[in-house]
Parts: structure tokens; C-alpha cells; sequence
């Protein structure tokens, strides 16, 4: 781990405005001087920067659909080729959404005229990576997409990292904490963890603690913005939180007649399936694509 | 299944009152007359009143420090016997946590008069259970208790569970959703993971994703109120999110010799360590004593 920096700097505050990506790099709020993500896969990603430099870009102000890097002509903003988390940049922003660190976003005069600086550039405050994942853009090639959402005030908190083992904090505030993974239950999410008896589908498990069971129920096509998937039985499986997040960040994936596959293509097994619970094929294959299969 | 109604009734308002707990079981609220928590190990628990019952209860307005039903001589409101969680409520309460269930909170004109009705009592909304625990209360028993914080008007969105396989929502607002599980990370907690190669220290699972790897840091004695545990590296473990939520709701504990034990006291193995990460047994006693062990 470097000394890479997450969350807000001291000297910053939102609203912040430079004219060039020199003075922005060295106000420490975005290092990199052309690249638009700042971070790698190991520490996750500080920053970003949004200037329209990707035609797939989506700017709602407090809500940020970003394009990765990589495979775009610089010049006219389009797709030329795949992208990859094999680029830092991309696999960083991968390890903040699970790590749940912030990233700060830098907004240039060449996006949405909206909510952009009419000049320079602007740092805009903390935001969370909320989804990832991949789809074929304007062009033709896969991209790789990212849900950015602007923290609260109140979750808006610097962050303040430290090396190696740090001495801790003994007392500390719990709102520095940064909020990783939200697990939202519905009824139809109730009603088929009860018919699976609270068994993961996957691997079967059975999380007993004094006086309840653990368990979750994932929804295949993802509830919510972008992929505004059904709150309905045929969309939801039982899983334990581990297949869950494996299967909500692409570790794992469902082939057509339902066979669990980890993220290289290998099979681990049949799904489970109870005679009452149809799972539609549609929503199974939408998961699929999202992950490149 | 049945058809116990979690969340806002429609004609229900915050801030009704009723004079008595027939008038408040009539109206849906709090169905049982006498009982101060409604609900059921399998169903969950939809509501409860708070009135001064219980000696061990403190009432801080938006977050509440619940006592569990059963053990305590009515006339006095002290602990003559320990509490169970076999009781059905004090089980209904753990289910309400873990599927992240709104329950409605009636005050009754005996409780902290701070908060409290003068006379009779008042619905004053939904809160949700955000942790549970036993100790020894005042008078020598254990006790249950439950931690309950106010849902922010955001999230205080009215929860429809159906019978069986419901039809669901097929374009469900997402706001309607209710948070089950929120998982902090720290600077502290980052590191602990990268130690141990971001590998559960009780089943040594390592969760690939494309981009990155799925671990959670856990802390032995919990941040924030009421166990105000250290954020320092002697109190942290690398879990899967498996692990991490069994240890959270005491379906594991460790012993002084970092055995991991289940809930029933079974050896299930040795805590994997690290040379360079010292826990410190003091915190693990603390998380032992809550599960009674």
C-alpha cells in the first residue's frame, strides 16, 4: 500500500477550481496529468476526472454513469477497441466499490454542461462506486461502466488511510466508517429464502445463529438504475452473502440451464431449484452479459 | 408465512395515541395486549411498546436500548430469571435484524419521560434493529437487548410483505428497499485484509472477482455505542462475508486459544494468524461474553 490518499483533503473544500490538469495534480486532488482514473487493482482508486473524453460518459450530477479506460480515440471521444480490468485504472475503481472507499470527482469544462465548470476544472466532492459492469457502448466495443453516487453530507467524511499496520484509532468516530455493501430485502426476496429453507442455492449453506438464520436474496437482474431489473420471484435467488456479493460483482454466473460457473468459465455446479420457483432465463442471461459471457 | 404487517399502517400517522392496549391492538399497531414485542422467530417481529417494563431499558429518542421480554416480575419491572431466546419475540427481534425489518415503536406514559407520552400511548414510527446482544443486567440475570435507531424519513418508506410466492413489483421504486447489512471498512481494516492476502482467518476463502477480491474486516468488539470497541489492528479479523455475519450475530465465538467455536460450543478449528497481527484476547472475551459463552 502507498501513500495513495482517499477521501477529502484538508486544504480542498467542494467547489475548488483550477485551469489546468497540472494545477489539479498538484493541489493532490487528482495526481495523474491526462489519465481520468487515478488508482490501481491493490489500493483502489482516489480519483477521477469528468471531461467528456468518453462518448458513453452519463452526468446526472449526483449520480455519475463513467466509462473506464482505455480503447477510445482522444480526439473525438469515441471507442476504437475493447476495454479491460486489466487496466488499473479500471480494476481500482473495482476495489473501491468493494472496499467502499471514496473517490473524489473532478468535473472538466468538456462535460455535460449541466452540472460542468464553464472553464478549468472543479473537484466536486466524494462520491461511492455503487455498481460496475460491462456492456457493448455506441461503438461497437465493450466498455466497462461504473455507478458513481455522491455521498451524503453526512457520509461525506474524510477518510484518512494509513500504512502498513497503523496504530489505530482507539476511539473512534463510527462515522469515519464508509459504507461497503447495502443488503436490501423485499417480501419476494422473503418468500423464496423461505421456500429454499434459508439455503444458499449455490453451495447450500445454512448460516444458524441464536435465534435467526442468515441469508439473502440476490436479485438477478439488479433492482434500481441502470438495470431497473422486476421485484418479482422469477428474478430472485436464496444465496449466502458470499455468493451473493460473488454473484452481484461477476465471480460467478449462470448459464442457460441454470449451471453455476466461476468467473473463468469453469463449472462449480447445478443451481439448486425448488418445483415452486421458476427463474427466468431472460434475467439470468442479462447477469451473464454484464460480465462478458 | 402469516399475514403479520411489517412497516406504516396507511391510517396511522406518527404520533397517534390511544388511551389503552386494547385501543392500540385494535388499531393494528401493536396487536398483543399485554406483551411488549410482537412477532416470531420465523416471521420476524413487527412491532413493540416501550412503557417502563423493563429496568435495564434507556430510551435516547432515536435510538433505543431495547430489553428483551421474559424473567422480570411485572409489579417491580426487575429481573428475577435470565431471558431466552427461545422466547418467540426476543426471536422475532434477531429476525427483524438479520432480514431487516421495519418494527413500529409504541411508547407507553411509563417510560423515560423524556420521549414519552404523558398518558397512555403513542405510535412514534419505525425504527429498525441495528444490533443485539446479551449481558447481565441490573439485577444479576442475563438479559437480551437490542439496539433500535429511528429509520430517517428517507428510509421510513411503508414495507408490504405478501403470503407464499407473491406476485412482487415488476417496476418496484427502490427506495422501498430496507437495509439489512451495512458493512464498514477502516484504514485499519484495509490493512488486516491485505495481511492475510484478503483470505477468511476462519475458512480461509479467498472470493475472486473480475477486478478484484470480496473480505471484510471484522471487528471483535463492535465500533460505535454500546460497545465502543477500538478501531486499532489488535481488534480486527479478515472474515468472508460468511464468517463476518455468523461472528456478528454469535453464531461463531473464539475462545482464549483463538479456537472458533459455533454457537453450540463445537470446536470448528483454529483461527488462522499471522506473526505480525497481535489480537488482543481481551476483545474476543468481550464478544464471547455477549453470546453467553
Amino acid at each position: 500500500m502507498a501513500d495513495r490518499f482517499f477521501g477529502e483533503l484538508a486544504d480542498v473544500p467542494v467547489g475548488s477550481e483550477w485551469l489546468t490538469r497540472l494545477q489539479v495534480s498538484q493541489a493532490g486532488v487528482h495526481r495523474p496529468t491526462v489519465g481520468g482514473i487515478s488508482g490501481t487493482k491493490a489500493e483502489g482508486s482516489d480519483s477521477i476526472v469528468v471531461n467528456g473524453g468518453y462518448e458513453d460518459d452519463e452526468d446526472f450530477g449526483d449520480e455519475i454513469y463513467y466509462t473506464g479506460a482505455g480503447g477510445n480515440d482522444p480526439g473525438s471521444g469515441k471507442q476504437v477497441a475493447d476495454q479491460s480490468l486489466d487496466q488499473p485504472g479500471n480494476a481500482g475503481l473495482v476495489t473501491s466499490e468493494l472496499e467502499g472507499l471514496p473517490v473524489r470527482v473532478v468535473r472538466g469544462s468538456k462535460g455535460d454542461p449541466k452540472y460542468s465548470p464553464t472553464a478549468g476544472f472543479r473537484y466536486d466532492g466524494l462520491y461511492r462506486v455503487a455498481d460496475h459492469w460491462s456492456e457493448i457502448g455506441k461503438s461497437g466495443f465493450r466498455i466497462w461502466r461504473y455507478k458513481l453516487v455522491r455521498l451524503s453530507e453526512q457520509e461525506a467524511v474524510p477518510y484518512t488511510p494509513q500504512v502498513n499496520l497503523p496504530a489505530g484509532n482507539p476511539a473512534p468516530r463510527t462515522s469515519t466508517g464508509i459504507v461497503t455493501r447495502v443488503v436490501r430485502t423485499t417480501a419476494v426476496s422473503e418468500s423464496i429464502k423461505s421456500l429454499y429453507g434459508y439455503r444458499c442455492q449455490v453451495c447450500n449453506t445454512h448460516l444458524d445463529v441464536p435465534g435467526g438464520i442468515v441469508a439473502e436474496g440476490a436479485h438477478v437482474r439488479g433492482l434500481g438504475k441502470p438495470h431497473s431489473g422486476p421485484d418479482v420471484p422469477e428474478n430472485v435467488l436464496c444465496l449466502c452473502p458470499n455468493h451473493h456479493a460473488l454473484f452481484d460483482a461477476g465471480g460467478i454466473y449462470l448459464s442457460d440451464d441454470l449451471t453455476v460457473h466461476d468467473m473463468h468459465g469453469h463449472k462449480i455446479g447445478a443451481l439448486t431449484r425448488h418445483p415452486k420457483h421458476q427463474i427466468d432465463i431472460g434475467f439470468v442471461g442479462y447477469h451473464r452479459q454484464l460480465w462478458g459471457h
